[in-house]
Parts: C-alpha cells; structure tokens; sequence
C-alpha cells in the first residue's frame, strides 16, 4: 500500500490526497491509515479548510521509530535518528577487529540510547550499516570491502542476533543515494544517479524509487572505471582510475607533488588567484568527473544527476570543469537533458545513510 | 501468469515443470494451461516417462500467431514470423515520405502476406517497427529520428489504426536486444547489456526480463558518448563520439583515408598480413569499444555484455583489442566477471528484433 512512504514524500497529506495520488478506493485508505494511527506511526496534523469539508491532513509520528545508523566509509560514526529523519545524537565510536565481537559491541554502542537511554526499545526499529564495498543486501552480508578487508562478512545477522533489532547492510554510497530520497533533496524525484565525491568517488542509482543495483550489487562503481588511460596507479590495481584524478585523496597526493596545499577549498582559492598550477589540476579532477557523469548519463539516461560534495560546495574551478565538460558531452539532442545538481554533504552523511536504509527497509518498503 | 514466457525460455515443459519453476499451484497450472491451449497458443509436444507416471511436455505452437517485423533502422526491411521466432519471409520494402501515408502503405505490405497471403488475418497478432532514435514505446510515438528526420510522429497509432492489428514500436537496439532474450543466444539470461556493432553504435539493456530504458528512453546511448575527448566532429554536433571510431561507417572512413579498403573483414585480413595500418587502426576501434565496455560494466554491473556484430565475425583485431580493453579495465575485484560474448547477426536482425518486440509485447508480457 506504501501511504507512509507517500505521507513520507509529499508532506502531510489528507485521506483524500492519498485517495488521489495512490489511486486506492476510500474504504483501502481509510483501512491502511487507521491501521497506521493504531501503530502509531502517523499523526493528525492540522485541518485543512479548503472548498468543500474541512480535512485533517495525517503526518509521519516522528517519534514512533528510532534507527541507529553506523558508518564504515570513513571514521566511523553512529547516529540516532527519528522517523523524520532527524539527528537526535551522533557518537563517534570504534569497531573491534574481530568480526565475533562486533555484534555485542554494537549492543553496547546501542544500550548509551536504548533502552536505558533516550529511546524506549520497542521503538527502536532498525539498525543500519554502510559499508564500502560490495553488499549482499538480502543475506546482510558483506561480500567484499578492501577497507575493512572483510569477505563474507555476515554482518546483518550477527548484528540482529546480538541487539534483537532488525540489522540492514548496505553499500555506502547506495546508503547516501538512499537518504537523498527519503530525507534529502531528491525526496520528490524517484530516478536519479548520485554521486558521491569524498575521501574517495561513490556512485548510486535511484531507479522509479527502487536502488538499482545491477547483477552482484556493483553498480555504480565508477570510482574504478577508468578515466585516463595509462594513468597513475590505483590501490585496486589497476591504472587511470577515476578515484585516481579526481576523489579529493587524489587532488591532495597531485597537490603535494606540485608544492600545493592539498586541501580543495584553499587550492580553489589559489586557483581564484590565477595560479595555473592549481587551476589545471582542479580542472584535471573536474573534467575527468565531468567526463564520466556524462557516460553515465548516455549509458543509464537519469532525471537528474546529484554530484554531492562531502564538506562543501562545488563552486570553484572543479566544479565548473564537472559541470560544463559533463553538459557539453551528453547527446545534444537529449531533451529535456538531464540537470546536475549539487550539494554539500556533511562527514556524518554516510551514518545517516546507514540509518535512512533502516528506515527504507523497515518501515517505508513495508507500509 | 506468464507461463507462454517460460514455455518459451526454457523449451518444452510438463505441467509439472511449470508448477517447480512458476511456483504456481497445481490448480492454477492447470487453468491457464488449459486457457492457453484453447487460445491455441501451445500444443502437446511429447510425452516423457520418468520415474513416476509418465508426463506431457507442453511446447508452444509455432503457426498460433504471426507477427510482422519492420526495420526503419538500416535499409527497409520486412520480415514475417510464427510464434517460435522462425523467419518465414523477408521483403526489402521502401516506405513513403510522407508521414500520413505510411499506416495505408504497411496495410498493403501485410496484404502480400495475410489475409490473401499465407496467413490468416485473425492469427496477425501484432506489427512491431524497429527505429532508429527515442521512442516513446507506451504511446507508439517515434520522438526523435536522425536517420529519419521524424519528430514526435505517432508510428504505433497510425499503423494499428490502418491494418486493424496493433503495432508496437522500439528503438532498434532495444528491439536486438528483446530478439536476443526471446529468441536467441541470451533466452535464458534475463539480465544482460547488448552492444550491435553495425554502420552505427547501438546499445540496449534487458535487466530482470525487462528493457532497460532510462527516464527519458535515452538508455544505451553509448555511440555519442565521448570515446575520444576532441576527437573527430560526429554528426550529432559533438566530437569523439564512440561512433566516429567504432562503427563500421567510422572504420570505412578512416581507412579511406589511410588508402587501405574500407570493409572490416578485408582490413582484418590485411591487418593479419601484417600492414601496421590497418593493425592500427583496428586496434583503435576496438579498444575504444572495449573502454565504453568496461564503463558500461563498472556503471551498470550487467550480468554478461553481448556484442553482436552485423555480418560477420570480431574474430580479429578489432574483436581482440576490444575485448583485452573491456576485460582489462573492469574492477579486478569484480567476482565472478561479466563474460562478453560476441556474435554475429544478419542484416535482417532489425526487422526480426521488431517481430520479437511485437510477439514480447502482444503475448509474452501477458501470458
């Protein structure tokens, strides 16, 4: 029936607004939300006075379901978010080696908020987990991650049996692609391809509200699709490899070779300046992103492209050679072409991933 | 139900097979079997005997329904098919400028074949027509045609309305890639990507045994993706299109220019004699081919590449070059591998790609 997931997406909604966008009789809505007031999940907003009678528009129960969102990406982080997708805590924590001890550490990690702490159990619905690497989102498991070195990790179960909340494993970058959805931006717009530009390059599509994520979960791995061939080497062995150009690791090991502080938004101020050398290495990294957002588009055909940023804005030199060399090589005869949007994500955007995947899975695929 | 899609993907099958593979129950079974034998859509093929009682293989039956292929993509051709896929007629056809008379026309095309012709008119199931450009494929509109110089002509009305059975129309590569799942090579791998190596580029995507299309029906547009950044000037406006230096037109014409013959198996034999020219130039083509391959792979994650050349072998340079590149430069962690497989298809796969969209869309996709 998904009228959470709708009530989710378009803001506090009448009975007769779902009656109208989900096309289900009046008796089907009047069931589906009285079983979801009984849940406790949605709430009566406000009344609407509108032509006819007055209606009362329902709203998602912000607090009727909490997930805890763990991320592997980068450092890793633990959130606590709400049903609206809010950030109620954040905690940075540290995971054990041993793959045995990381359910009851995440049971541990879990009892600081629920149930001694701020979260009553039953209402917490969901843990998720974003992992880099490839995902058996079915199974929880782990199949691949060069950054844990993990293989076949079956993280979800261990998770769920040791905290007896439904664990969820995804890839980081679908994570995000997840949460651009549910909790972002792109909450209005079923189909598009997110990329991800951080420590390393990510990449997830959203395909009619549903991840897209080819045959073995791969999809979207263009981090190691190659940019320049006969590149600079890559740890994944291969050489040229976008993440080799233009992942922001990348731009600061070019930096350093050049003399060049290897932050982004000082060399973008360098560039700003007038120093060629910082200028040609942001446009290096731009266009090389440019140039395969624009495969992407000729091979997949997505609405939108969302090129997120994690810690700031793509506005300088790099951003500028992403966007034009991205527009000038999609098929000039696409219309209405694709739009690249940008936007600033923040450290803890991958826990929040985590965490809008728990609540993808638990909740709004569901009802 | 979709029981006429397995008979046709897996062969004959008893009534038992189909309640294993459909997990249907019995009861079920049995209906629409019965329902499908009295539309005459599958017949009694055989009997097998097992351990336990002897069981009858239910096959489809060929002369049950004919379909009507046209390729606009190439030169005009039609072809005539039964339900098994079997070519049972091929006319090469022109078709009239203007738009308004091309529904009339096909009418007086299908009269050589049905009703005064070897078929009888009921058992006309559908038309499909095989365009080159976007298309609209619910609403039968060819959007936008180069070859053609159509823009939003409603192809699919005009010819349902004129010859009283209903058309159905799709992109060319789409078509090959729908011929190849229902009748060919790929029947039994729901989810693959094709590339067509013929005068042009062409690409579709078939995932979970449904095309691929994109938002704006513009998936598999690979031939004006940049293979080579100011590269030659395309067509299209743009420079370095994969076109310019993988299509065979491409290949004819820089071999033209280096003075050597511009067919692809005379330069094959040339390269093999060992003329660096032509070794060259091959090798171009094909590695540009594979490098489009390999990011198709790392952005998609299809289960196997299928890259079907129209007439003739990639047994060469060309097919080698193409096929080192691909392999070479997806993700080494990437387990198990795409396979990429070539083959070789007829000057008449379009027009049969356009039959197996209309048997797909008329009977496949409904029973």
């Amino acid at each position: 029936m998904q009228l959470l997931r709708l009530i989710n997406q378009f803001g506090p909604l009448s009975r007769a607004d779902l009656i109208r966008i989900s096309g289900l009789s009046k008796g089907a809505v009047s069931m589906v939300t009285a079983d979801l007031m009984a849940r406790g999940l949605i709430e009566n907003r406000d009344t609407v006075h509108g032509g006819g009678r007055p209606s009362i528009r329902l709203g998602i129960a912000a607090d009727s379901a909490f997930f805890l969102g763990i991320s592997l990406a980068d450092r890793p982080v633990m959130v606590l978010s709400d049903l609206h997708g809010t950030i109620l805590e954040r905690h940075d924590i540290t995971l054990p080696d041993r793959v045995e001890d990381i359910g009851p550490h995440v049971r541990d990690l879990m009892a600081r908020v629920a149930p001694g702490g701020s979260v009553p159990a039953r209402r917490m619905r969901g843990i998720g987990l974003a992992v880099s690497g490839l995902v058996d989102d079915g199974a929880g498991v782990c199949v691949r991650s060069t950054l844990t070195g993990w293989e076949n990790v079956p993280l979800g179960p261990l998770i769920t049996q040791a905290c007896e909340v439904p664990a969820y494993v995804e890839n980081d970058a679908n994570a995000l692609t997840v949460a651009q959805y549910r909790f972002g931006p792109m909450r209005e717009t079923a189909s598009f391809s997110l990329v991800s530009v951080g420590r390393g390059i990510g990449c997830g599509h959203m395909v009619g509200g549903e991840l897209f994520r080819g045959f073995r979960g791969g999809a979207g791995e263009i981090a190691h699709a190659t940019a320049e061939p006969d590149g600079l080497p890559c740890q994944c062995g291969k050489k040229g490899c976008l993440d080799t150009v233009a992942s922001l690791t990348a731009i600061a090991h070019l930096a350093a070779r050049a003399g060049l502080p290897g932050d982004l938004d000082e060399l973008e101020q360098i560039a700003a300046r007038g120093d060629l050398r910082a200028v040609e290495l942001l446009h290096r990294a731009g266009s090389a992103l440019g140039l395969m957002i624009a495969a992407m588009v000729q091979i997949m055909d997505p609405r939108h492209v969302l090129v997120a940023r994690q810690g700031g804005e793509l506005a300088g030199v790099y951003g500028r050679a992403m966007r034009q060399v991205a527009e000038g090589n999609f098929l000039p005869q696409l219309a209405p072409r694709p739009e690249i949007i940008t936007c600033d994500v923040t450290a803890d955007a991958w826990a929040f991933g985590a965490v809008s995947v728990a609540a993808d899975r638990s909740l709004f695929r569901e009802f």
